[in-house]
């Protein structure tokens, strides 16, 4: 086999054989295969797309391309989850305990954050003491015992797919269906993951900023999982809008704690026992509409915040936070930001909120910035709500108050004002199974 | 501007402005951007193509990554000839003595060969003595003292092609007429070519297999001439068949001095007087068909040969090879190959006359092969001609004995025979102005 013959039958769309794709994964590994290989390779991908087989067996290769973590010792109760990204997305530090709190196991391997997404290690960060490292023996032991952890993905998972990753983000080859979604499940598939529930994420803030690109995202991630013998379910939720109010390390994370105190917004909290509802009935059979209803009831009556405060304990963290936000790392400088006109706020370009977050000092830019904690927003209006001149909009965190006015302009020409009300744009689109 | 920008947005089919194309290639050359960059680049191409000014402002860029050729000291008698490459081409060998005689200059930088089509160089150098390697100066004068000088292209020009040329042919990103036309007319700019007459082959044995590749290749190439100020004649030609009977360096060089004497293959003849005839019309104006009469006579009436002679006794040649074809080198062992059956040959595979050929030891499959001079394949019969069974199709020659096999195996698979007379196919299909 020849790795110009396998670019050039990808550049003719014949499709490939998986001892091909095999073939080229493994050379790229081993260094036989160099990166101008692969670029021209993902080039091609991006343009003759990859069937299902294909896709299939490049997440595959990928998977095998690395350490495979065995999380046989939790059976079928194992259910990992993940988001392809969102402004104010911090629905794992409610969903995991959620989902443990009714007997599932969530041993879940997360990211850092890049560009405007923070990362959910980056937000548990903010929790003095957390160690977001863990041996893999504790790790199991841990989920075994609490029913969670939650610690930073290690390079030895799919490095493959590390490798590549890097490389499309150089050569303009990010934006391929097939190549995200073995991207994302190739992780999952190395992490252990038997159950899946994948959050896409759809609008203004996402990756994907249409609902087709979403629906096929979501379409190609469970026809991977069903080709790699995994249970996915994925739901394609709205992105047009932040998640819930808050933008940014401990504002999330205070956030969070709000909504496992049975309060917090609305959009967050559905979306929450939604996902919660699809993992549940993954590991525990049933429908995700009663588990639904079960996860509502355990953010209220406190059973999630219970297992909240058992495993940021377990993970060294200091979960007197629980109670009192104040041990939070905080901002030093906040200020803030009111309508300059009266009207419905008809839309917010939701990348540019998360841009504006990023400036305060919220999230990296280059991998290696580092996060100041408390930066941020706090949104006091969102998409559909009526504000008269002078309302508050949100207000503004930093360590920085040089970064003020950038970030002021950048929030500010998020919004479009109109007199006239929006329609209301579903929180959830879609379950694909 | 950014590397990956550009990239992006020629692979969203984004019109590049002549700065882009300028910049891209520019930090190719400096290294700033690397081969996975350029390597995304040449795909996105593949699948996008360029435009007119586009593919020229890559050509012209790439011209100028070294070293320009200054061959004003000719005025605008300097011709040069440029061909896509074929089986049995030996036109230079014939067309730079005729023009010359004519009153034409012919300085001239040709390649070694890689692959089924041997380069002019490597066919020069079976004539003992002769000097592929002259200094610039010296290059200069003797195209005003005798009318020709035919070097090895050095490195020195358009290094940002070279160094494209090679990745692509690891890449798979060979087949694209906007990087192939680019490539050709960056060397001949580079070498200072104002008067350009290109020889496309199309047909079995031509890197463009159909007649409408040839042609938009032609068109692509004419119309970087206009671009780039240059006088571009395209002729598209025949390579269904190999051209003339002579396949191999020593006896490619032998039907040249043929084609001199007045005689040789008629096919061969009549190219090199189109060729010769296009090239005259550039430097001296007038009509191709009135100076293609001019090169005729100078075939026949020895004032070609004579010009020959000088060139090769000039370069360090042996000329007394012209009289004694036997002061060539020669290979140890010959064959010969009969028809297995009667008939018409309706067809020959011209790439696997080519690749016997490469066989016997006539060619490079590497950079690094080394050629035997006097290996290689005549053809007794071609495509049109009947045969009875037994009557000769070819002789085989190589130091090598143990490659008769193979390579007779494979000529023998290039022939398709049939009771049918086939339709005769054009020699010259268009010429492009």
């Amino acid at each position: 086999m020849r790795i110009t013959d396998i670019i050039e039958k990808k550049k003719y769309g014949i499709h490939l054989e998986d001892k091909e794709i095999q073939y080229l994964i493994d050379a790229y590994v081993s260094g036989e295969a160099a990166d101008y290989q692969l670029a021209a390779f993902a080039m091609a991908v991006y343009f003759q797309g990859m069937d299902d087989a294909e896709t299939a067996a490049l997440t595959m290769s990928m998977a095998e391309s690395g350490h495979l973590l065995d999380l046989s010792a939790l059976g079928n109760l194992s259910v990992d989850k993940h988001s392809t990204g969102g402004v104010g997305d911090k629905t794992t530090l409610i969903v995991a305990p959620l989902v443990a709190s009714l007997g599932g196991y969530v041993s879940k391997m997360s990211g850092r954050g890049l560009g405007h997404t923070g990362g959910t290690i980056d937000k548990l960060s903010a929790i003095p003491g957390y160690k977001t490292v863990l041996e893999e023996d504790v790790f199991i032991r841990q989920t075994q015992e609490i029913g969670i952890s939650v610690i930073q993905a290690g390079g030895v998972f799919a490095p493959a797919d590390s490798k590549l990753y890097a490389l499309r983000d150089v050569t303009a080859t990010v934006d391929s269906i097939p190549l995200i979604a073995s991207s994302v499940m190739s992780k999952k598939i190395a992490a252990g993951a038997k159950n899946i529930v994948l959050d896409v994420k759809t609008g203004s803030g996402a990756l994907m900023k249409t609902y087709e690109a979403s629906l096929l995202l979501a379409k190609t991630m469970v026809s991977i999982g069903k080709n790699c013998g995994r249970n996915v379910t994925a739901l394609i939720t709205d992105m047009d809008s932040p998640l819930g109010n808050a933008v940014g390390n401990t504002l999330e994370v205070e956030e969070a704690i709000a909504v496992l105190h049975g309060g917090g917004p609305k959009d967050l909290c559905t979306i929450c026992q939604h996902l919660a509802g699809e993992m549940l009935a993954l590991v525990h059979g049933g429908t995700a509409e009663e588990w639904k209803g079960k996860a509502a009831a355990a953010l209220s009556n406190g059973n999630a915040l219970e297992y909240f405060c058992k495993w940021i304990h377990a993970q060294g963290g200091d979960s007197k936070i629980i109670e009192d936000p104040s041990l939070l790392p905080h901002a030093k400088h906040s200020m803030t930001l009111y309508a300059p006109e009266a009207g419905y706020i008809t839309h917010t370009d939701t990348q540019k909120i998360g841009h504006a977050s990023l400036l305060l000092g919220a999230g990296r830019s280059k991998k290696e910035d580092t996060i100041q904690m408390g930066a941020g927003i706090l949104l006091s209006a969102k998409c559909g709500d009526y504000v008269r001149k002078g309302d508050l909009l949100a207000s503004l965190y930093t360590d920085d108050a040089n970064t003020f006015s950038d970030a002021k302009d950048e929030l500010l020409s998020s919004y479009t004002f109109s007199s006239e009300a929006p329609e209301v744009a579903p929180l959830i689109y879609d379950v694909i199974r």
